[in-house]
């Protein structure tokens, strides 16, 4: 009953079909910028509106970025005002902070601890800095916060560094006081585990999200950003770690001029040079969508170009993740892999066999296995139900489906006789 | 050929996959809030996009509002300036409005009917207050409405309320003398149905949509809104018999304070206390998306507390719906139901035979179909179509699909060898 | 095995299920507005972000253009500042511009060649003129652009016209000097192709895309609008063949009176008389989504009155595509098919056997197929999988699947024995 294509010398087994088959024609070199390892997660956002997710779309979340080489997970901050990731007695005494309906902080670590991910924790922000321009209120607040974290979560295996989630962009009050301080006691508390901090340049692009405008008349030289960051980075040194500057308030030709300087302070004063590769786009008078990939490509191949040390992005789960709520994101996604995943495909004809026990199960988890597996580029993407393996009616049903196509089969998979570009991947 | 679980004792019989049952896992007390039992319908907009649903999408949207127990829709207005919901004449000649595509209102009703919902018509709003800031201007243009569409509609059993649409947050010139000549017209034009008002509180985030602020500096006091709604319904009480505030423009901290008064002002004057808890997110710049879940959750846990009588929503079809285009709110309803819906759990394990005639067809059908089964929490879905109920060839196609989990079957659903948590749902 | 309904004599045979078939009532005549058949592509944009489509998702808009009745595809303009869509060395040298990932104008070359469409190409916009008022400057930026660009995409038989993308909307500085020029250039070069503007009208919606506000007061009159562009077209003439004014910025109820000084306009100067059907909402905080349908038809009625020629919209494929990030454009585009397609029915019954070789294959392109499908109003939609037509097992499996209702069968089809009220479709 099985035929294989060689017997049959039709047409139809060429291979899979050229609609669906259909690549993106790159005109650039491929895989030239620094590849995005790290991602904020930004629950307890300030202007990133909810997606409302549950323990299972944020495991599948963290799934996705698994998929391209995402091995970082930084919460973006432990709470904002009254709003907060994890039921801290302290902060619902001392700020009065809200009960949240899920510990966040508890979720996140044991999906990092799952996915084999560095867990990066976020301290408070209770706002007075925003309200006052001191940073020096931060340290205060975060005094119990970090102690009451390490004892409640630092046994978490992810558990592997701290984010001083205060954002500053020049020469601000009490900045160094308070990145010092808050990252000393982190290292202390923690065994020395690192810290990191992620300020916005101060460029013509750094306008609040709010207001209607997309850029402002003064910006930022070159010569004093790199003047009032190396005081910072000399005051802050030993205690911080690694500097993320985000990426996307300067213009596109200003990227190298910005990074070149902020690689040579980070090297000089011994702070690692990561960059905060922003995946929204600041240029929109939607605030904010998922970024044009060409941009976010410039911005990482400036990075690469400037030997940055890691490239992390804020932030993945809205705009980049093919399930997010911004259907620009999942196109964000297969643009990304295009770009960075080498020896991808399109034609790869998977057959694999689900079982019930692996989850991989019908209906809506079908289509949304599916689709997980598009992102993967693969196009053809054959199932087998049954928790007990290939059944010989699975393989006449199969055979029927693919008009002749199955060779033999064993367990778990299903030799198809095909001859596609690059291959049949069986497992 | 149809062995049971208990038969093959094999691991793969003990249920649903890990990966995709998993839950959530709530660190507070379930089902706490007011349930939600009335939406609004926000066709004619004042700042809300357009979805562009035809009367497809609004059955299946009666049907998500059901299956939360919504057993009320309120059409927000029946008309704003030109645009109307449905083709009065007097409105087109008296105002110049457009003709509709769709008679909104025979379309609303006739779902009401069939889903067995109470309707409340939103009355029209010419503009004229919001361009003087006088509301008796509305008493004179709803004249004539009011009649029309008692006598278009009326008969409609499902036709069981009046919404005066005009919407006021402070004391304002004309308000008393149109709550009252409005309320004591729809009254008595349809043998004393009920009437609802739904006002804001002029809290801090009252701010105008279209601009960027978040919030503004001077808000109403606590006293200050007891004084002023106090007078006002005094002045529409017996016209009015119930006033439902927009939960959204105060902060989360003073929704007590606010909803003690509301309530307590209420009872005094013999007016019901509904609450309008506004599904949409306030504190972000795109205005607007859904709401983050924990905001909705405090506001009707607030409102449960001050024994409001009882919650509606705006609004359930974009912020609410499995169907939205903001896909936001989807998983807002699964939150909402993960919280709410008591005995519920994802292992249910449903086998259900799909006839032609129900409609519960296949394809892009299907799809929708087991979304919304998924939206009640069933992981596993299995269908058998055709609509002569359940064949042999399906039986033994659903066997090797379930690896030999078939038990017996009949008519109408298969008997599936299974032990899950919650048992095995057979319809 | 297979019995035909008839003989069956059951009430399952009925046709298609009332639920999935549920039909809008339009209260109105269908089909008086002119067909939209041209749309922008608005790659390289000022103010609607990215959907990061691949030409997998362009070849498939293009489908869904073609399926409405679209023919002319128009690039919005071939770069913006420096940003461009195709690599022009000439400005990426003299302007700085970046090189871009995709070559987007062969790609729409090519698809346009495929699909039959004509492809119009925008010029190149510096920004001076939009920095400085003053047009001149965009006449020496696009002298070697309207060369280059001849040469190199010149010989695609799809190329059919030029769009000069520069847009005013008032007697502008250079406006008259810059069109004529351009245009004749364009003419020049490509012995004689058509040349398109897309100027706006100065009404009271014409505000910033990026600022809080949604109206103005100071709007041009009909008068002075029509003053003025009589002496720009007068000076334009023989150098420009087509102007689609954009339709947004003026009120529903002055459509007719600009819409027919428009019309006197073109025909007295010479020029094509096209409207430029803005398929996004302006009076919505969020800038830009969908519009609601009822305007979009508004307004290509009023261009039906006034006898236009044609109709473009600014732009399918983010606010009509069914693919599009904004899921309110599918539902635009169901009920611009529901007012346009003559003689559609939502309980046709088609079978269709996919071969491998049509790229029309499984998951995830299966449930785009079917969605697709579903666009062109087609319920039932049975797929027979396999390459080598119809198999005697899918046959049988098929009869089960629809209780009997399988007739007979040939390679590529499958009789229904169905009586649906618009017959059964076979292909």
């Amino acid at each position: 009953a099985f035929v294989s294509c060689a017997e049959k010398a039709s047409a139809s087994c060429s291979g899979a079909g050229t609609e669906e088959n259909i690549q993106s024609k790159l005109i650039i070199p491929k895989a030239q910028g620094l590849k995005i390892s790290g991602t904020f997660l930004d629950e307890i956002s300030h202007d990133i509106p909810h997606q409302n997710w549950g323990e299972k779309e944020w495991d599948r979340d963290f799934a996705y970025m698994k998929a391209i080489g995402i091995d970082t997970v930084i919460v973006i901050r432990s709470g904002y005002r009254k709003f907060i990731t994890y039921p801290s007695e302290y902060l619902m005494k001392t700020f009065g902070c809200y009960m949240p309906s899920v510990d966040l902080i508890d979720m996140y670590l044991r999906l990092s601890d799952k996915y084999g991910m560095k867990f990066f924790f976020g301290l408070y922000d209770s706002g007075k800095y925003w309200d006052t321009g001191d940073l020096t209120w931060e340290i205060e607040s975060n005094k119990y916060v970090i102690e009451e974290v390490w004892k409640k979560y630092g046994h978490h295996k992810s558990f592997q560094g701290w984010y001083l989630c205060q954002e500053i962009s020049r020469a601000t009050k009490g900045a160094i006081a308070a990145f010092s301080s808050l990252g000393k006691q982190c290292k202390e508390v923690s065994g020395g585990l690192p810290t990191l901090i992620s300020p916005w340049i101060d460029g013509k692009k750094a306008v609040a999200a709010a207001g209607g405008d997309l850029t402002k008349a003064e910006a930022v030289s070159v010569e004093q950003h790199e003047k009032e960051w190396s005081e910072i980075f000399d005051g802050i040194k030993g205690n911080v770690d690694a500097c993320a500057f985000q990426d996307g308030h300067i213009d596109y030709d200003e990227l190298d001029a910005f990074f070149s300087v902020n690689k040579k302070m980070a090297d000089k004063y011994g702070i690692e040079c990561w960059t905060n590769a922003e995946s929204f786009d600041r240029d929109m008078p939607i605030k904010f969508l998922p970024i044009k990939f060409d941009k976010l490509r410039m911005k990482l191949e400036a990075a690469a170009r400037q030997k940055y040390d890691k490239a992390i992005t804020f932030e993945f789960s809205h705009f980049m993740s093919p399930q997010s709520a911004y259907l620009q994101a999942e196109h964000l996604y297969d643009r990304y892999k295009e770009y960075f995943v080498e020896g991808t495909a399109a034609d790869f004809f998977i057959v694999q066999a689900l079982r019930t026990e692996t989850g991989d199960v019908l209906h809506r988890q079908l289509v949304e296995f599916l689709h997980r597996g598009h992102a993967d580029r693969i196009e053809f993407h054959l199932l087998l139900f049954g928790s007990d393996g290939v059944q010989p009616g699975i393989v006449l049903f199969l055979d029927e489906f693919l008009g002749g196509k199955v060779g033999r089969h064993d367990f778990d998979a299903v030799l198809v006789d095909h001859n596609p570009p690059s291959g049949i991947h069986l497992r």
